[in-house]
């Protein structure tokens, strides 16, 4: 690893140019910005945020066997006082069949109220909107009594190797502390206002190899079948379910995601047999207990089941697949009242408190301080004609510009 | 298809050479008849067979899409009385790693009364054997009382589509029909003597193409696993046991064989997963009946199960793989009891009638003639370093006499 540290730019401020998020978000869907590239984008927001006041540090991440990753890291404000972070990306999942767009997907062509762009919901459309809130506060109040950051990282839709964590690290080694952040993925299911995630379950994922003793499907005596021992192991881990949910949380849910064996002998018994498994698990359990059921289920599923009755215990072997993702959920009153208060004031609804989904890069900032996310509406994302209203767009500033002034608000008092 | 039908060939009877079971194998084991090469064997057959009085034809059986297999047919005796048919096939699995064997495996060499080489037990030493045992027979009684046939197929480890079939429906054509059929096949676990067999289980093979829905493994409600299908159809076909077992058979038994998903995404519910399956089957059933059971236990699998409660039916095909082959039981008192009394008489032990092991041509037979299987001891078959012991195959050839006898005795009584 190694992270390069430019001079970084600052600016007075000056007309905040960037308080229109339509604008904002145009110039940065026409950035190709794929992962890994960073397609101008970071660039765009430095031109952006600059005029703002921000100090902008370009924050380059390499790790051997992985592309290298433009971040950014941008500060407004005076040391001391309450800091609140933003964290997003830049970088977006590839176009798929671009012919299948209506608009070019790089061309940001607003139609019938709507722009269509790749990243536009997913999650450029967040950070136009939060830079033109930002540009409206500065306008409508000043500096914040206190600061204001922004973490954006080009590798969220990638490995997130180089992304997110190191960024954090880079920053945290140069003294920055946070007190609140809010993550702007859309969080939306159908409309502006539904939902703010105030965390995430936690993934764990496995893969099993079961051992058998290959022989003739005539002679199952003589042999071991590895397949009876997967489908019984494989059987356990899903059925009956790890929980039934918690207070914040959904049930906990464990997919077998494939099962392989390669036997293109049908009168053959097969020596081996592999299973892949995720599960998505709620604050009952953190990674270590966790671990410990599946273990758990596993051994008394290879020791007993109904497809190998009188048989020696299956041979199995289990290899953790990755660093687990940990289950987090925000309990931080102020943070949490500040944004529902704030889509309340501009939207008339009041949000659910969500914890569904995946995981997004908030199980990494869950370390530092407490995090909410909330964002755009999110069903185009990642599809063909992924596209934004511009409705939203304006609106989704209006409820980051009434966050930023309650939680500067109530950090102060 | 095409047979051709070379001009038969027909000798007087002279000096019974050929009455050596242990030069008979050494020759057949010096030709390399790996299916589908003729390798020469046929054409040692010819020469022992034809002194003996045997009219011998050479049969070439033809099928687009398939190699040409040689086979042959040699009869010795007259019209009318008693027909005995001894099939058997010369065609030999691969070696394997040549190297690994102790000698070479088309050597036919003999180390410490032991014969090596590929087909010593599986067939060419039952072949081998019986001729011995006919050369014996005419020298002690002259020509037998109706007649002795030989059906040899060079296609019996291979696909079985240009090699038994085909030859029992050229000879019928001619007007061959046949009272009793042995088939030389190795049937003893450990000693000669052990065990013949009476019947064969059936087997049948299918493949089951599960349908889901892909999705993300965070979203399972909008998925459907093919998995969570897969493992609930798979083990309904595995448990419970389809019978108890008959008098005279083992319980059937299914095995899946294989069932693979393929998906290299951890946290994708893939679209499709697919099992195949292979059961050997008892007389509690026959090809359809077992077929419906099947069916109707994936559907029942399909419409209910622990690992998707409260969703619709599992969306499957299931495609039959192969032509099944049949279940049989001989119930031929005169052909078991002329064996299994030639078998004491000679070895003192009384042979087990099983009905155990994989398929073999008999279920061809089957549907010609009552039919037993009855040869060498079959522990090195298909194995490096196959090897038949000197002093079994004299005893061999003094069983198949006294058989020989025996059923003549009892037919012509």
């Amino acid at each position: 690893m190694s992270l390069a540290d430019p001079a970084s730019s600052a600016h007075s401020s000056s007309a905040p140019s960037s308080s229109d998020p339509v604008a904002n978000l145009a110039a940065l869907i026409r950035c190709p910005s794929v992962t890994p590239a960073e397609g101008g984008a970071l660039g765009v927001l430095d031109a952006m945020l600059a005029p703002l006041g921000f100090s902008v540090n370009r924050v380059l991440a390499q790790e051997e066997g992985t592309p290298d990753i433009e971040n950014l890291y941008a500060r407004l404000g005076s040391p001391g006082g309450p800091h609140l972070l933003f964290a997003g990306h830049t970088d977006v999942v590839p176009v798929g069949d671009a012919a299948a767009w209506t608009h070019p997907p790089f061309s940001a062509t607003v139609e019938n109220g709507m722009m269509y762009g790749r990243g536009a919901v997913d999650m450029k459309g967040g950070i136009a909107c939060f830079i033109a809130a930002v540009a409206r506060y500065v306008d409508r109040h000043g500096a914040p009594k206190g600061a204001i950051s922004l973490l954006i990282t080009g590798d969220e839709e990638g490995p997130a190797i180089n992304g997110t964590t190191k960024l954090l690290d880079w920053a945290k080694a140069r003294g920055e502390r946070w007190d609140a952040c809010i993550v702007g993925e859309p969080t939306n299911p159908d409309r502006l206002g539904d939902m703010i995630k105030i965390g995430r379950r936690g993934s764990l994922s496995g893969t099993v190899m079961v051992h058998g003793v290959q022989g003739h499907a005539a002679y199952p005596h003589l042999a071991d079948s590895p397949v009876r021992g997967a489908l019984q192991l494989a059987t356990a881990l899903m059925d009956p379910p790890f929980d039934a949910g918690t207070e914040n949380f959904q049930p906990s849910n464990l997919e077998v995601t494939s099962l392989d064996v390669g036997n293109p002998a049908v009168n053959v018994i097969p020596a081996r047999a592999t299973f892949r498994f995720n599960i998505r698990f709620n604050d009952t359990w953190d990674a270590d207990s966790l671990k410990a059921e599946i273990i758990a289920r596993l051994d008394r599923a290879a020791a007993d089941g109904p497809l190998r009755p009188g048989r020696d215990p299956v041979r199995y072997d289990l290899v953790w697949n990755e660093r687990p993702s940990h289950v987090f959920l925000t309990r931080s009153n102020q943070l949490i009242s500040s944004l529902s208060s704030a889509v309340e004031a501009v939207t008339g609804r009041q949000p659910a408190l969500s914890t569904t989904g995946g995981t997004s890069d908030a199980r990494f900032i869950k370390d530092h301080c407490p995090v909410v996310e909330f964002g755009l509406v999110g069903q185009t994302m990642h599809m063909v004609d992924e596209r934004v209203s511009v409705a939203d767009l304006e609106t989704l500033t209006g409820i980051y510009l009434a966050f930023l002034e309650r939680w500067f608000d109530n950090a102060a008092a």
